[in-house]
Parts: C-alpha cells; sequence; structure tokens
C-alpha cells in the first residue's frame, strides 16, 4: 500500500514552508490542503488539538506536530535520498541549535518590525538583524550551513526569505546591507527547484501583511 | 584516551537537571562546574557565546547548548544503554513533541506563579495546571511517557517537580488535587537513583525562588 500523505498548511506559513521544502527533497507525493487560519477546520482541531496549528503533516492517518520535529520525523522515514541532518552526532547537535535559534530569535523579532512602530519597531529592526549576523557568521564561507549539502538549518531559514521584502517595506531599511553574504546565500537556496516551488512570491507575503495590518490595527 | 565531559550548570536549574539525569541514566563520568549567574565565568561566556545560558555539555572541547539539543547528543553518542528517544520515527516525533510542549508550556507559566500577582498569577496558575493535565492524559495509565521504558519526556519534565513545592507555596494551591496521576508518575520517577541523585530538595529550590522574590521585587 502507497503512503498516504497529507499536509495541512497555509500558504505564506514559514513553518509550512518548511514541511514542503523537505517533502520536495525527499520527492514525497502529497496532498496539500490550505487551512483558514481564521475559521479553522476541524479536522485540524483533531490533527493538532494541543497547539491548533499548521503545518500538521498526517503520515497514514498519524499527525506530527511542529515543523522542525516534522522535518525530522521526514528524514528518519524517508532515508533514500536528501539526508536533512548530518550523521555525526555533533553536526547534528550544532544543526539543531542553528534551527531552534531561527525560531527562537527570528520569527519573532520579524512580527515585531511589521506589528509594532516607533522604538520597538527600531528595537525589534535591531534584534532581527543581530540575529541574521549571527547566522551570517556561522555560515561563513560555506555554500550551506551544513557545508556542501543543503538540509536543515537551511531549510528552517530560507523559508524566511520570502517575508523580507515585507519586513522591509515596513520596516524601511535594507536587510542585504547589513547581511549580504547571506542574501547571497539565499539566492542560491531559491536556484533549488525545491525551495522556489515552495515558497509563495514576496508580493504575495506583503499583501497578506497588508491584509492583517487593515484588520488588527498594527 | 576517556572521553572528557565538563557540564556548566547551576544546582536549582530544571534545564541542567535534565542534562545531569541523562547522563547518570547512560553512566558517563563528568565535571560539573557551578555556574553563578550573577557573575558568569568567561568559560562559559565562550562555551556559548549565543545564548549565554547553562546548561553547557563540553565534550572533548566541544560545547553543546540547550538542554533538550543535548539529551538527544547524548543519547546519539552513548548509545550502549538506557535509550533515551525511541527509535520508532512516529514514537519518536511524539517524544520530541511532549518535550517541546513542557518547555514552552510549562516553564513560562510557572514562573509567572512566582513572579506575578493577583490576576497575573491566577492565570499562570490555570495555565500551568490546564498543561499539566493535559501531559497526564498524555501519559494514562503507561508507568512512563514512553510506555514501560523512562525516556526523553520523562526527563524534560521531573526535573519541574522539585519546583512544585515553591510554585505550590507560592500560588497557594495543590498540584495534586489536580493531577493526582501525575504525582504518583514524578514519585515513581525518584525512586530511580538516577533522578532522585540529580534533583535539589524542593527546600532549596523554594529558598532559591524566596531569595530572588527579595531581590526582585516579584
Amino acid at each position: 500500500m502507497a503512503d498516504e500523505v497529507i499536509l495541512l498548511d497555509v500558504n505564506v506559513s514559514m513553518f509550512g514552508m518548511r514541511v514542503r521544502i523537505a517533502l520536495a527533497e525527499k520527492g514525497v507525493q502529497y496532498e496539500y490542503r490550505e487551512e483558514n487560519l481564521a475559521d479553522k477546520s476541524p479536522f485540524l482541531l483533531q490533527m493538532n488539538p494541543v497547539h491548533k496549528k499548521i503545518p500538521v503533516l498526517i503520515h497514514n492517518g498519524k499527525p506530527i506536530c511542529e515543523s522542525l520535529i516534522i522535518l525530522d520525523y521526514i528524514d528518519n522515514v524517508w532515508t533514500h535520498k536528501s539526508p536533512l541532518l548530518p550523521s555525526d552526532p555533533y553536526q547534528r547537535a550544532t544543526a539543531r541549535f542553528w534551527a531552534d535559534f531561527v525560531d527562537k530569535k527570528i520569527f519573532d523579532a520579524g512580527r515585531r518590525i511589521w506589528t509594532r512602530k516607533g522604538e520597538e519597531q527600531e528595537a525589534a529592526k535591531k534584534e532581527f538583524i543581530d540575529a541574521l549576523v549571527l547566522l551570517q557568521g556561522e555560515l561563513g564561507d560555506k555554500p550551506y550551513f551544513g557545508g556542501d549539502q543543503f538540509g536543515f538549518v537551511d531549510i528552517s531559514l530560507i523559508t524566511f526569505y520570502c517575508w523580507f521584502y515585507a519586513y522591509e517595506k515596513c520596516g524601511n531599511f535594507s536587510i542585504e546591507e547589513h547581511c549580504p553574504k547571506l542574501i547571497s546565500w539565499a539566492k542560491r537556496c531559491m536556484e533549488k527547484e525545491t525551495v522556489s516551488k515552495s515558497l509563495p512570491d514576496p508580493n504575495e507575503v506583503y499583501e497578506f501583511v497588508l491584509m492583517l495590518k487593515n484588520k488588527y490595527g498594527f
């Protein structure tokens, strides 16, 4: 029997995009189901009753939640190609550390760039850039975070790239000015079809941000 | 050459205790170095320049940070006994999900119980109990979260048990009243020497909390 794989997702979600890239890297066919976060489906609430969030990967009826945990699961199940995590324990721990860093520092600071104003926004921009500069330092002169191989940290971070335009428009600043090497890395990742086909157009993300700003008065 | 293993830690840290239990489960000898969070050692700042936090495990000169990542690393390196994570990919993902849940829900709500007052404290108590009730449901009638085997989720949660007394004293409530089965599980874990020897006395934790309340006016 063939695997049944369903992804509950939202197009502009950087967490959902991670799962799309990972499945594309592994060549896994799946059914994509777009959720409406303003009116979540009963199926989503049933599959992720704890956090009630997307993405949820449902593999032969069993749900897996939280994007980095899903990536790990995908890597453990589909082992035939494109390893996402390195096999060396120390390199694995390092990859997990930086992906966790992206979750802890990039998402929240990025969100505050477009939801806050004045001093709070300036503080968010500084935090955001500081975090990217640290990531750029970790990247160094390597083509990808894992070295020659596109992997776990690359997937975790590249999905924010299609949000950069919205951050820059809302924050009136240039990310490339501060992190030119990171932008080169992002463009390198975008040359991969598994990435470019999994990310929405930056204009679409910006429209989404403007819609939320208008709706909630950010 | 024997492995050199150093743990930078603080006695009352539930995150540090996790690493102590994992090392004890694996029978790994290590050098314990108590840090002073009010005056962090240059070595800690050098080993964890990004977050500047304990615990840090230093294995043959290489630092590993963030407690759940350290547990994962320990499990990958010392494979000879006491597996912490199950080998089945779905069970692994489930264990990671609940350990992540503990980090996201238990720590923060617990902290607000002793740092806030009035309505904010009541809200924190409710969140804390709601999260424990969910965990109790996940435990079900199993002896441990992983089934018959003490493992990743058990380690992630049991270290909060020595903080329960401080939460209860500060919040004037009984945890056992709401989660009797979880308390039975905690007592079962405490029968393991690897756990009981890794946790400080609840009175010591309470004294630490009182010291901080006094120092910062919580």
